[in-house]
């Protein structure tokens, strides 16, 4: 596997870039991110309700699957990480750097979220921490006011992160009354082109659909091919049936080109087993090689 | 009693840390947060008029009770605290940083309000003072046009009191024209969740209501849970009944799972005596374990 | 007299603050400023036209005055210091760091003006000019839009002021649609309240008038309690007649509890000698305990 | 002649602001500004079509003017300067900060223009090129949503310029929906008075005028002295007829008490070497004393 | 060929500013531009569909092209550069500093791009990467809302490009609503002049039109003229037929005085083979002076 190296991570820390992009990728370079982000991003929706397993109501129960799965990075925000980092020593973290919440409707006011620390910080953190931190995450709303203002910090926080050896992921959507369709395959390619401009390692982007609802493969094949040498993680989106969840992540992979998933309430709203469980299967098709009858064997 | 010392607190000031936590909860890792930054959040409303002790009128009488009654900390603005701490040296404080006035209503303008000072400057202020600060609080309204900037805020805010062994405790209300009902226990436990994933030491939020009014237990326990490992802190409110009071925060605490309460208008709004038995009984619920009826001794 | 030193002079600083205040108050704790901020507040209006003397025209004129008469201090804009002040080093300054002009209403645009300068400025520029520059000056509206940009540079540069042993003189003005009486106690004593907890020295504030416009005496109480141990410093207001105005200054002194006056037209909108005769008035009143009998001799 | 050195001159750039202050007037005290900064502020109006000589359809020919006149200083915008001044390094410049163009009418949207460049990279730049640059020059607006920041910025240019010896000439312009009449003599006097608090050298203004169009004497005598020791210069405006131009000229001087004159169009918009006889005839008047009759000559 | 220094690149970066100059020009003075931007400006509309190579749909072929083909420079944004260039290290780059997407049309919100990077950090990439970085680009866009602080920032980064012997091209737009025809001679004139004023060393810049669509000569020249000493480069626009579109480039370079095009969609939209000979051809008339007649051998 010959993996690409930005021209921005300086000489002394291509050996730490490397080593970051192989560990969380299991040396397959795709990427299996378990995201831990939506108690800012969804308020307690996620966590709390009619079918959502018990375990989720208290947010130790992300530390628990990030610590007994199998898992690429768990991204989540700093400030939660620095509660229960003591305990949980072993998780590869991904730093999520900005997040905003849901109150305000998406129509009702152009969406922003500027980044609460720096790459510095973050870089400081793990030093004197210890911790296992491999990279930050950034989200960008393209198409609002703001736009500017988070293509820049986007721009910076991915060179930063290089600088230091460290991944930078960007959850990339395109937002505001003049995005009709966010599942459209030629909008989300637009966005995969940003995200490569803006030298993301990985972009989480929305999943193109056909008319029904269903995988566009060959959409996919535009966006991933628009997104250059980026890799284009696809949402995980809400919970569903695994069997389904897991084919659908296969031919992402192995017929659209995508580099890995980004999956958060579709393993945390499960109790621990179950949820430990389907990140094996997620982290085993997307990292380890497996077919999906092999990963169903996971679930047990 | 095992405290919880955030992974973002250097080697070197845990000891600091875990001190000023434990003096601020006398060992409980429970807060009894004596609030007196109204002069600003409510001019002159909340010190002068009908119901109100002669002896609230001049802001001295905050530093009288807070200096004679048992508290947890005394939380306030930096430029009072300046003008009165050389002659009360005995008081734990806790440095309010940002306040707005009441002058705009929530629904014509979103709320917005800056930190006055940075951590710096209050770690500074201490040590050339000589004061002892245990910590700096901070308000952060969600759900506004300047979410974005009191979120990155808090985060620094949280990241660089720890940095220097400091408590943070964080006000979170849910505002604007999209929030329903302040007391509903799913909005509050969504800011809980938010306060969590900000790192705070502490959050200060609205009780849950059920729809008399009166305290939602089960609504609290989500909230509570929903917070992880930082602490709720219950807002006092208006001026009621003490033994009313002492109630709820007996069935706050003990059944609900929060861990202190925030109250500044039903202590001082009383004269100097009454308020600091008042303040005394509170402390005794909170941080010395004392039933109800012991604590309401204490009122005499 | 005993002189209330915030806890944010520090030790080094201590004997410069009190020197300053000792100096600037005549040993009295009280303050005569001397108002000459009105060239950019009210453009040329308070300068030129009826009823207005000759001299006036020359802003010069207000120099002479402040070099002639006994005053605290003479509060105006760096800029124009800067101009005459080789000429004038016998006048005691405080540098009025902002200022805004009239060109818009209050109601078409809320009020905003930041400081022109910091309070390192003044430092340096004290230093390097040997001048006696006592404090500096600053004006925050509250109510408005930037509400929280004024709070928060309000509470920089009185602390800066402290730390390098000045005085630190707000002026607090409650303004914008929802404020409908700006001579209403309650709302002044709110503005007050909110000088206090913005560590202010003194707060230059507007009087409190009963229904027939005059001074409310237990208004101005209510207004002087609230501002804890901040002077209160009552507007001085456009030109009336001299010994109603000195009648009025001592009884807001006497009986109302504040600790001087901030007048400027009252003073300069006459010839230079008949302002520098009022000015020793006031001055006689405020800061040398005088009747107003003594105080009228002074005009002769 | 006694020149006014500004108090916040430091001991050590005396002799350097007095120098470029002398140079600048010829001793005089008096500023023969030539103003080239319109190929920003009016785009190409101003430098091609009819009644506009070829000449000036390309920027040099404001640097051959400038270089073959006799002028005080030569105000223009510091790129344009770097193209031109290798070749071009007799000119006494004036570096113009900031700059817009008059794409958008002044009542769609309220005026703004920030400061390109810091006096200290004008500073810096002066040294490393060794070019003659004896000052610096900045818009002010009043009146609109951005008067706070073009206050803030004015005033510290003007002081930065003055620590390091150069002479700092302010435009100021009350623009928006409450101003009614721009040749206002009232109005005039006020930005004159708002040039004076901001401590600048000199300040372009606008000229009074009577009902008729004409030169307004007594109001420009107004303005003169609302500005104290700042020098007013008085705006040339579009091209006229040279005779009625010097005339007014020296009314403005002798009878106004103006200190100079800020001319572009009316200089550039002739061929090169009328241009450089009339640029010589309005020094003549404004720094070599001569009567209009003496100043005419120059014109042949 | 004598070529214009800038008076603002410092005497030790004369010799780097001279090479960057005399090799991206090919010592013509003019300058070939491959425009590589269009992902981020126009999404993936110009890389996927009816018309465009296949090639087109992987970024990696623009940097095929700009490797393969003799061009000036290849601009493009920084992020997309440090994903390939270890890999084509042969190119002469132009950092393409700012950036923003085409989601929100120009008549519902004035267009606003924030540089992402700093000239340093440019200059530090290339010293750390090796790459042959020979300038930096930045879009203006003129008449709206932030015209302000992009006149500020382009304004610093030609002058910090020049400091470090780096070339500066500038886009410049005038847009917004009072902007009626973005291919009016006079309009782009104005444009030029401010890139002069700005000293953009090459402005990219809309092509004068008359009635018909057709190139406007005698309005090129104008534009030229306007220009001064930086060079105008034409936009290359829309895929249109190969000699149209090299006749046309001949008669802006030797009638109208451009000095180079700005070529992207045009070249890139061809497969690799295509791509290349057209990028020769343009180069060859561009900067080695040839005939159209030579150029289009080049195409076979």
């Amino acid at each position: 596997m010959k993996f690409n190296i930005p021209a921005d991570v300086p000489a002394k820390k291509v050996a730490t870039y490397k080593k970051n992009l192989k560990e969380a990728t299991n040396n397959s370079n795709r990427l299996m991110l378990f995201a831990g982000d939506q108690k800012v991003e969804h308020l307690n929706n996620d966590f709390y309700g009619k079918g959502i397993a018990k375990d989720d109501s208290n947010p130790e129960h992300l530390f628990k699957i990030a610590s007994q799965a199998k898992i690429g990075v768990f991204a989540t925000q700093f400030g939660l990480i620095s509660r229960y980092a003591r305990d949980y020593k072993n998780i590869p973290y991904l730093v999520k750097l900005n997040s905003k919440t849901n109150l305000v409707p998406y129509d009702a006011q152009d969406p922003y979220s500027e980044a609460w620390f720096s790459v510095d910080d973050v870089v400081d953190f793990a030093k004197e921490s210890g911790l296992d931190i491999k990279g930050v995450g950034y989200t960008v709303y393209l198409g609002g006011k703001y736009e500017h203002s988070m293509l820049k910090e986007a721009a910076q926080i991915v060179h930063q992160a290089h600088k230091n050896g460290l991944l930078a992921v960007l959850w990339i959507y395109p937002k505001g009354r003049f995005v009709k369709n966010e599942h459209d395959r030629h909008l989300i390619a637009g966005a995969a082109g940003v995200g490569a401009c803006l030298g993301a390692d990985f972009i989480k982007l929305k999943v193109p659909f056909d008319k029904n609802g269903n995988l566009d493969v060959k959409g996919l094949q535009e966006v991933t091919l628009a997104a250059g040498r980026s890799g284009v993680l696809c949402e995980g989106g809400a919970k569903v049936d695994e069997k389904a969840f897991l084919e659908e992540l296969y031919a992402q992979i192995h017929k659209g080109g995508s580099r890995g998933n980004g999956t958060g309430r579709n393993i945390h709203q499960r109790d621990l087993k179950e949820a430990v469980n389907l990140a094996n299967a997620i982290y085993a098709i997307t990292c380890e090689n497996a077919t999906v009858k092999e990963a169903l064997k996971l679930l047990k």
